[in-house]
């Protein structure tokens, strides 16, 4: 085989690993969704007292949103998932892709707060685990009121 | 507050976090939807060779297809989340709770089988991580195989 179609061969069976843009979009809310389950198993026990506090379901809560963070989520977005482009299938403005460096350092901000979610997770003190719930909760809400339809 | 109030008071702010069956199916899709594309990542770049190998990327896969296991998704299951009850909203046979003790085998084997590949992911060696996706492959294929309609 010649350089030149290894090379297309490579294009093209890479290309078939890539997701089609409603694929983004619902892999994507896929991976918040299951967040958001396990966030809220954090905010009945630690927070909000509604459930009994049990340490190793909090962490396993937590190392799930700290994996899910760190999986490489941003290739789920590109500028053709917008409400732009896909209407009411994603919630995604347009406005994300023209402020590029705020988006990433919003996505950034999240990924450290998840990771010390997990990490105090871990040691199993309460206090720190309910301050470093709010951090993660307000990284979300700073993604939301910025790039997020209502 | 008397114990009975406590109790009743427990019982009821408990019952607050539990989760619709709509909800939980939707949860639990969520889940295996993101593990789903994580499964991918792995098979593009250690089993097929679509995409060149970066061993960050699989192992931040493989973590976050180990946490979502490990998270507690069988508290997403109740016999009121079938397709007896919730037709093509879900795919899960009744016949999952006639048989818990191998559903529960099951779900063991593929715990074991998610931390399996992301130890070996972490450590890099793409045989043994190709082994490991194997396995965790075939305990999908398993569940999916005795419990899910087609």
């Amino acid at each position: 085989m010649t350089g030149v179609a290894t090379a297309v061969l490579l294009l093209s069976t890479a290309a078939q690993a890539q997701l089609k843009p409603e694929e983004m979009v619902e892999t994507r809310q896929a991976g918040y969704q299951f967040m958001s389950w396990n966030m809220g198993k954090i905010k009945a026990q630690v927070v909000d007292g509604e459930e009994s506090y049990d340490q190793a379901k909090v962490a396993a809560a937590a190392n799930a949103i700290a994996a899910i963070a760190n999986s490489g989520m941003g290739s789920l977005y590109s500028p053709d998932t917008t409400t732009a482009q896909l209407g009411d299938k994603t919630r995604l403005k347009p406005e994300f892709f023209q402020n590029l460096d705020e988006a990433g350092r919003i996505g950034r901000e999240f990924n450290t707060a998840a990771n010390q979610l997990a990490k105090v997770a871990a040691e199993g003190d309460q206090a720190a685990i309910k301050k470093a719930f709010g951090d993660v909760g307000g990284s979300c809400k700073s993604c939301h009121d910025k790039f997020r339809a209502e």
